[in-house]
């Protein structure tokens, strides 16, 4: 099954972003994170009690050539990207790749919490960068 | 509870743009509709079988001053808006603009399938269009 995992939204300080998503809409913090491979801290966000529903991930930039560094220089805050949760990565890059349209990595790499993710270029999609993540066994761990 | 709704995304033609989405990535295609108020057509996609998850909404724009064509025309295809789905959207109204972040409304209005709808200006959320929707009493149409 393929679902929306969560939206990955640009912010220069997260704590100055928090009190919007968490207060005054009404989203529960579940965790802040650093992913080092990325250079981002994360604050990730789900509607309260629902593990499996759609997050909201708040993503600061640890470095200035963090990718999230350079999305704020160039456009700003606001959306960077939007996950797909997916049952099976490879067969899913694969279908994508023989209609035209190549994930941005040759195979899935290790991403946060040990899902197997990779990127749609936005010139594939229609203006949306675009992740595919597939959960570790056993469940992702949000 | 407060989740994510749809992510409505800005498509110049639905034809070309559902292969992607509905075949390449997986997700149902629930209904086409026009939104006559709106100035758009409308392609819901959602996954397969489940009715709460977070939908895709592609939006293809049905007039030249359709507010999809003006995005279009400034910033391309892609990420239109972020519909979250509230209880009481007139609470949650209120207390956005206690906190500074008034509503683009000053009132909900009711928008497509009997919702309560407003907008924050992407000013206020952090360079997000976010759209606020409370399902009709008995349930959402889709």
């Amino acid at each position: 099954m393929t679902a929306i995992d969560h939206l990955g939204i640009a912010v220069a300080k997260l704590e100055e972003a928090l009190p919007f998503w968490r207060d005054a809409l009404g989203l529960e913090l579940v965790a802040i994170e650093v992913v080092a491979s990325e250079k981002v801290r994360v604050a990730i966000l789900r509607p309260k009690g629902d593990a499996h529903a759609a997050r909201v991930e708040l993503l600061e930039p640890t470095a200035p050539d963090s990718p999230i560094a350079k999305h704020l220089e160039k456009r700003g805050p606001g959306i960077h990207h939007v996950a797909m949760k997916v049952d099976d990565i490879a067969a899913r890059m694969a279908a994508l790749a023989a209609v035209g349209k190549p994930a941005m990595d040759s195979a899935p790499r290790v991403g946060a919490g040990g899902c197997m993710v990779t990127f749609l270029h936005p010139k594939s999609t229609g203006g949306v960068l675009l992740e595919l993540s597939q959960p570790p066994a056993g469940g992702a761990h949000h």
